[in-house]
Parts: C-alpha cells; structure tokens; sequence
C-alpha cells in the first residue's frame, strides 16, 4: 500500500471548513477525495493534519491518503490540478513511509491571523482579513503575547468541552508585525486547541483596543475557563500556514 | 452648485466596468450614482478620470459629481460606505472648485498589472493576477520596456479604431518587480489610450516567454498598427492605482 502525503492551500471562503461531513459536498476534505476516487477507483480517505472550520483559509496544510495504484505523482498532482475547483490547489505530492500520519505524526504548527486596520474595509481584502477600525497598540498586544508563550494548559483558551484531555500546549512564538494598514500575527506552537488561534487572537484585539491591560493575560491563563478571554476572532482572517514534521 | 471629488477602490470582478450602460446595474458607476440619488433625491451624475474595462480592478479611480444638496463630506462619505456593496469603498470626498473635472483635468494616471508567475495558480490570486506557469525573463522584460519610455505615438498598442484622435502620449517610467512568484508591473504615463496597458503588458510577456527580442518593441512601435504587438492581457491582473492632478 503506498501512502502520499500532498500539501495543499486553499481559499477557505466557500467551503464548510476542512473536515468532510455528511450531506454537504462543500468541504476540502470531500473535494480532495472526489478527486482521487474518480482517478483511482478505489474508495479513498484524505487524512489532514487537523480541521481547519469554514471559511478558515489555508496555505499549507497537509494530508495523506493510501493507495493500490501504481500512478505517478506527476500524475496525481496533474489530475488533482485539472479537476479541483481553482481555490483547492495542491501544490506538493510526495511518497512517504506507510507509517506517516499526517494528524498523528505533526510536531507544530504555525497560522496566521490578518487583519486590517483602518477606518475603512479595503475591497480586496475584504474576504481574507477581519476588519479592525479603531487603532490597535500593537505595542501592548506584543506584551500580552509574551505571556502566553511556553508551555501552559490553555483551557481558557478553547471551546472545546472535554475535560478528559490535556488542554497543555506548547506556544513557541507569537509574531506580530504590521505593514501599512495590515497586521499579521503568525502563532508557532506543537499544537492547537479547538479554536484557540481565533480566541488568542480576540483576547489580543481587546488589548489592543484598550479594553484590557496586557497582563490580564496572565490571569485567563490560570483561571483556566473559557469565559474570561476575548470573543472568538472572525474565521475569515485565519489561515493555517504550515504543518511541520520530525524527519 | 458645489462639485465633491470622490476616491474609489473596487473588486472589479463583479462589475462590467466602471461606465453604465444600458440594461445592467452591475457597472461602478451605476453603484455610486444609485447611492448618491437616493441620498440627495436628486439625478447625480458621476464622472469618472475614464473607464476600466469589466474584470479591471481599482485602488485609486478618482470621479467628481454636482450636487445641490447640504450633505457634510463626513455624511456623503458615510452614506457611500454604507449603502454600496463590500467590493466599492470610497475612501475620500473631497469639496473642489466647480471647474474641476475628472477626466479633463487628469495630468498623469498609474496603473499596475500583476502576474502571479508559478507552475501553479494561487487560490488567493486567483481573481487578482494573471497566472503565467513558464518562467519569465525579467532582465528582457525590463530592457524591451525602456522602448516605451517617453513621448511615442501607441497606435500599435491600442484596439481603438477611430483614426482622427492623437495617438501620442508620454510614458513617464514602466517598473517592474518581482516578490517571490509576484510580478508587479506598474506602468505612469499622462494619458492612456483604450486597452494600452493590457497590450504593453501583452507584449512585455512574449518577451519574458522568449518568443520575441526585447528590440522588437521598438519596430513595433514604428509600425503603428495593432497587429504587430502581442495579445491583449487579461482584466484581473489590471488595477487603476492613481490619478492624478495639478494642483
């Protein structure tokens, strides 16, 4: 059985998110897997490296699938080319060793959030950045930031319920740098909990905007519940950038 | 009668253009003059610094209009911004004297055309680039467009039929960059004739493709007559980026 690991970026504004789900063809997952069963034949299952929700965008997130057929990966990489709809591009095909999983396997991750800061939305951004009106002191977000880096249990910073699992990541970086009206906060971590870039990102803008001190951060961290951090950012200004493996 | 010049950007991609025309409402212009109408019940006409063709993006398009009505600039700037869809934003109305007039009074424009040059489409470039898979000689490319630099009549590089107008304009300087897989070529000049970025472009491209030497362009333009210079370049990739004035 060979096993190929595909890296793929996508615009996630049309899609329900990543993860196939039933009654609805308009996830990634289920276009990628189409795709490879009109070509092969066989009945195959695209493995992410996590879910990515709906509307969140991607630009380089990984897969991989198992397969009896003996095509090329010059021709995978073609037929998944001609066949996906233009904003699902897969940009790598690769052999990998039959014990690669992409989820199981994934050592860190890094995303980016963007937003645009001004009084005005921009029209070509409109679909790819939260919009931020009010001035954000980027100075004090960077400080809140600090706080979160290294290793922490992160459960006010998830919607997830479960309380079985260890809700302890390690967050190795949080950048945040602005260029003219656009500010980008690329956050490097060995993993993420359900929705805690968007909900680091919404604590952020609030101290950013001035509605909380920057070491309020330090706070939410050990109160450990969920309802003392920001809103949940808006999933259109997300973009999962890379999924890194030991090698 | 006072006369309010507006700055517009806009996602060309939804839209026939910037002029109306008749029987569709999915023009520029059309868009601002509803919003204008509704908000001084009066017949508002906007003129545009001149058309860009359907698909053609802007981030600087200047128009003016006469209006009676007492509206501040903060409400007329108000009202656009939250009456005309996500893909126009009028970013600037200004009061001007009653003579002004876009159009006429234009002393030069910039324009840019963008390329995304990669074996593959980007999702996210895929409405705001052309995508040109073979890779492209930029040192060529930059040589051929010294030819176009100055006065020149451009009959080669316009699909406008009538013989009676001058055909001669000054380009002030053609610049091209390259980010990664991004080529940006912008283009200054005191006026453009119809479609003469996208056949500049066109024919930079069969320069950068190797199927033309860069000392051709200058024999093309002695030739004054569009059938010697490459094909016209595609409308996503063009963005108006500014107009401007004497002041």
């Amino acid at each position: 059985m060979r096993n190929i690991k595909l890296t793929i970026q996508y615009d996630g504004t049309r899609y329900k998110g990543w993860q196939k789900q039933d009654n609805t063809e308009m996830t990634v997952q289920g276009k990628v897997e189409a795709v490879l069963n009109r070509m092969t034949g066989e009945d195959i299952e695209v493995t992410g490296s996590g879910r990515t929700d709906a509307g969140v965008h991607a630009m380089g997130q990984v897969a991989n699938f198992k397969t009896e057929s003996s095509f090329s990966l010059k021709e995978i990489k073609d037929f998944l080319y001609t066949y996906l709809p233009d904003d699902i591009v897969v940009a790598y095909a690769e052999e990998v060793d039959e014990r690669f999983h992409s989820r199981y396997n994934a050592a860190s991750k890094k995303y980016m959030y963007r937003i645009w800061n001004d009084k005005y939305h921009n029209p070509f951004w409109r679909k790819y950045a939260v919009h931020v009106q009010e001035s954000l002191n980027i100075k004090e977000m960077k400080k809140a930031a600090e706080y979160l880096i290294g290793e922490h249990d992160f459960s006010s910073f998830t919607t997830l319920k479960s309380k079985k699992k260890s809700k302890v990541r390690n967050i190795y970086s949080i950048e945040i740098t602005k260029n003219d009206s656009l500010i980008d906060i690329v956050v490097h971590g060995n993993g993420f909990l359900y929705n805690m870039v968007r909900i680091i990102v919404g604590t952020l803008l609030e101290v950013g905007l001035g509605n909380m001190k920057a070491d309020k951060v330090k706070e939410i961290l050990d109160k450990q519940d969920r309802k003392y951090a920001g809103s949940t950012a808006i999933a259109k200004g997300l973009y999962l950038l890379e999924v890194e493996y030991d090698s």
